[in-house]
């Protein structure tokens, strides 16, 4: 029944994909519906409003795509962008470098911005490029928000500030699949949309947009199942309330990072203020080949860990800690076209921090399968210490 | 909890999307896995090789690409030619309408041959081009397998047939989206992406095979529930016989046709050897909108049938007995690769009689309301003639 | 997967199990809680508020018993009675056989009125009965209201009135199990758990009394997916319209019964004052096994019939046209005391019309096969002759 | 959805109800069946001999029966006793409390053998009972196996060996609801059945056996869902492996009492041989109240753990570590006439490391919340320690 047994619950602690909560599970348990009937675009209506309020905008126009997070980025551009556009990419780990490449293909003029693995973006570099931009020759930066090869995220204000300072006009392309962010941003794209000569025909918003008028929304047939599955999620925020998922994925991350810091390694992320609320790489010690740890995790405790990826393979492993909103995986909604008047990035993820303590005494436990001598018990006394100061009462339980 | 209630079970009988058996919905009921653990592919190497068997084939290379049936058709177009290539296609039906509108977006000279809606492909012209076309300039020739606006199946034999007669090296990509085809096609798709030139990312197969070499088979995130639910829809075809269930979607189309003749209402599909046994176009009298028969079925009835689309809209309305594969809609089998041996066409989605009686019945009730002088019982009674005398028994409950 | 295999989806017509609504099914896929947590006493609470509603009362105090309805109506005799008290109990068929089978190894004084099966509960014995008892030694009167083996449906309102007419303080206790039945019903039965002396530990409401007091509602550890397919049940009843379901089930009933009689078959109930709108008993002609005509559905038309049972076995044969509350069969509402002001009987589980003549259609082809020369077609005509003209547009969709 | 709303997975730990594996939600997620066609005997046949796998006999007959545990109770005794009946029933707990308070009302003479919580049954009063019972008057031993209230197991192979020692021809009766024992029994109380004189007709065997010999198993309507459920949980033991379950879960205990001595506190399970695997009470210092620690972690850390009950409230708090086979709580396989040539008593139910990590994690920090002065990390450093050292590779990843 499963390919390769394991007994017991597997504990999923890739950055993706990611758990999903059991009342989006539930909600995606159905049959099909005629998506031409009244029902889907009604359901579909409350959807493109709801996202909107993830992004935190009110004007924006959103797309659900039923494809993954590589045709979203491929729909960003192509929709925006005509070949041979000169555009200024970041490339600071695996994911960026997976998007530049498709940039390149789809005949982009591609300024790579390069950092070592392990730090953000380059600002500095792009702030010179743009003040030598007087033609503006540039038409889009494009940034990975949350780059989960190595666990650095991206000051996003800071880009959009940037191009504000040297009023310039490029638009700002943002890959928010593991993290969604909201980003300060003038509602360009669309305007784009109407010059941009890329072909595209599957990917083109104007055939969304066309529907969208009509009030039946769909060009094609979207999942019915990942619909429901979306509905349920937007719920199941809302009712928590977006500000304290993040704020409790910022209570994780930092829990993380510290029991980390108790295991005396090393975070790939090199400063703090690139750290990945969503996601920590953890460099192993040399003498340790770090996808021994992955492949240890799933033998022996049927755990899921992040392998390092290119240039960091052996040396990084990592553990994802976001979670259940995995329907957007499949549904990447436009955050380049997303605009918002929220200035701080954020990231909307649900995590639990008992799994998450599962987790870190599991990644413990291999370590020192592996030889590393990590004192048992620390880095979840860490993590501890730190949750057990920071977490509020659950408030409908109060 | 639905988003336009009606009580009790909705009676799905559009041409798409279908209705789910429950054992697959099942099997999609789960969480995420890590797609890059060696269970995924395991699972995936399964499917690839029994998906081979649904289009009767040992040697052709399939791929499941997370998209919709559009994302197949652009996937097919865009990694066998290039921008300026030379087409022939056949405009039948919406469908093959829209196919058509993706090919001119996307580049390519496309050669229309035009039927009447409810006529199939005119194959004496497409013997005329290829006698025509000495020089080999045409590089594909494009069907709509299944035309589910007019209930039109094409014959591919006939068309591979005539191709081999000329010895036209041209390929021949089929949409078998409602169908699913099996064609005797040599496998000469693989090689074409060598040379074409057309920008894709998303949809390049040669991401695809590079992992298929490293044995991931995945170059982007699938969706695992998906290809659980696959798995499911493959072991259930096997179950029941792949020939066992083409044999019973003719008796279920034939049983339709006979009640569509007994109700003395027309079927758009102008000749016998274009039925199509998947889904039936029925035609309503000048003084009767299709529309109003298609909203009653929704209103009164919780019953969905087709609209007539385009051309045919207000003319006609569609029962569509096909089902139970849906999950094919967003992991279309690039069926332009797909070779096979067999001769004929058929399509393998199940439906059941008892289902298809109630559907006919509705739609009896639905013609009195609207002033069509039917006499009630009459389609199920011709429909249950036919099947009383041809349903065998089922084997494993002899 | 499944035990028996047949292809596609089974109709389950049998007068339970009953088909379960796509909602509920989907509300029961969860995992467990700690039934001791403030959670579950929250839902319970809801659910006994709200299964008031359905028996229509305001007043009376229902248990929501993990057990099936064998078990529900040992729940019921042992609670309000004691060994050797005299019950007057009607046996018309099986499954009053079966309880006063029951009645009788509890050890009760039954005084059985026999009636043909076919026919009602005989009420004027009962009055008799009544009226010779002066002393008030009956202690109760036993009713199945609607016996599902010959499809007969007994008048509570009458044997209230009857009970009223000579100020008889028996109780009154009903069999609902496939009814729901609303009776005018003082609630005297819980003043009778006082004084009964019948051995119960499991069954006993005393138990149950104890923890409704507490607020945590449970003595024993009820089955969570249970009363939450429970609470969607009842989510369901309220969207259509209590009233709704059950004008719809009488349209039912009759369609079914108009089809019965074009087919030149008789009713097993003899009168029309009995008439189940919850199932039909066929009578065959007596050249035919009515169990060939069960069997052959199962192997021929995964259609699932009603067997003749006892002594009616092999000459009928039972359409269920009933469903979707099957959750009621392991919790089955102590209808004995739950009181009511509505005067008639009705039922409330639901059905859907294309459904059902998927069934009837179903049906005709196996009479045909069975040798019996019936006109295909009939049934469906008589049963849509009548539906088409009295079912109103769904309230939601016009 | 959810009703007293806590964001991210509810952290179950209670000693039942228990998590369920996510591939029997799976089974369960169906739709009714006919349970008198040819199917569900065939799935009830293949259950009926699993079960008894699970109880390592092949000779034994058993029932599943559609109730609680306390229904399981009331079948064991009224099925093998008759009212009078002197039986002999140990008191250590709640839940033998509750048992022998059923006894007594069933109206059995019941010898009570008390100890103090936290002990295990005085089986020394045991042997100088039977030895004083020439006559053989007691005509049951009853005996919880695994007290959840106390985390107290006894050892059933002892008393076993007492009884033969006697050759004493009491019944031995044993509670396994949480345990599931297998024991050296031979199979007498089928013959018991014939002489019981105590009422039953719900639970009686009788009805079960004459369903038995007709091949039809079921003399009323059992519930489909959990079949198929019980189907997959057994399928999941048999893969892992009988032996493998029993040795996960004794790892399982053992480093849950590890974390309790690491955390300073103390079991209320007194001795060794007496420690459950299953679950474990952990006594709280005097200045704080157990019940404080249980409401915390349900409104601060979304986890479930088990009260202190009735003599032991506020002083202990449970942390169930058994799980994984929650549907046995409905089907209570009457362990009572299930016999077996195992010497050794074992548990079955599966847990998982990580997740229990998890739960000890969370335990830390609500003791500090509390103000007890604990290590962080300690208590999952103890347990660390053990697992690291004892736990094998998945066979099936190796």
């Amino acid at each position: 029944m499963d390919y390769v047994y394991g007994p017991g619950r597997n504990h999923l602690f890739v950055p993706g994909p990611v758990n999903i909560p059991e009342p989006v599970i539930r909600a995606m348990n159905r049959n099909n519906e005629d998506y031409r009937s009244p029902a889907v675009p009604a359901l579909t209506k409350t959807l493109l409003e709801d996202v909107k309020k993830i992004f935190k905008t009110t004007t924006a126009t959103p797309f659900l795509i039923p494809t993954t997070g590589t045709g979203a980025w491929e729909s960003a551009l192509t929709n925006t962008l005509s070949p041979g556009d000169r555009i200024v990419s970041f490339l600071i780990g695996q994911f960026s470098l997976l998007w530049i490449d498709q940039q390149q293909r789809l005949g982009f003029n591609v300024d790579v911005v390069e950092s070592e693995w392990g730090q953000g973006a380059n600002l500095d570099i792009l702030a010179s490029k743009l003040a030598a931009d007087t033609a503006h020759t540039i038409k889009a930066v494009c940034i990975v928000h949350n780059e989960t090869a190595t666990g650095v995220t991206n000051n996003l204000a800071k880009v959009r500030r940037i191009l504000d300072d040297y009023s310039h006009p490029a638009l700002f392309l943002v890959d928010g699949v593991s993290s969604i962010c909201a980003l300060d941003f003038r509602p360009k794209a669309l305007e784009a949309t109407k010059t941009a000569k890329s072909v595209r025909v599957f990917f083109d918003w104007n055939d969304y947009l066309k529907f969208y008028k009509l009030g039946t929304y769909w060009p094609y047939t979207p999942s019915i199942q990942l619909l429901y599955g979306l509905r349920t999620a937007l719920d199941l925020i809302f009712e928590e309330g977006l500000d304290n998922v993040i704020a409790r994925h910022s209570r994780l991350g930092k829990a993380t990072r510290l029991a980390v810091e108790a295991w005396g390694l090393k975070n790939c992320t090199q400063k703090e203020e690139w750290f990945s609320d969503t996601v920590t790489a953890v460099v192993v010690p040399p003498y340790i080949d770090s996808s021994e740890i992955v492949r240890r995790g799933w033998k022996r405790y049927n755990l899921s860990l992040g392998l390092g990826l290119n240039k960091v393979a052996g040396k990084v492993f990592r553990i994802g800690h976001l979670g259940n909103l995995n329907e957007h995986r499949n549904y990447s909604s436009q955050e380049t076209i997303v605009s918002s008047v929220a200035e701080s990035d954020f990231d909307l993820y649900m995590y639990f921090q008992l799994q998450l303590l599962g987790c870190l005494a599991g990644v413990e436990m291999i370590l020192k399968d592996v030889g590393y001598p990590v004192k048992l018990g620390s880095g979840v006394a860490a993590a501890c210490a730190y949750l057990q100061n920071n977490t509020p009462l659950i408030p409908s339980r109060i």
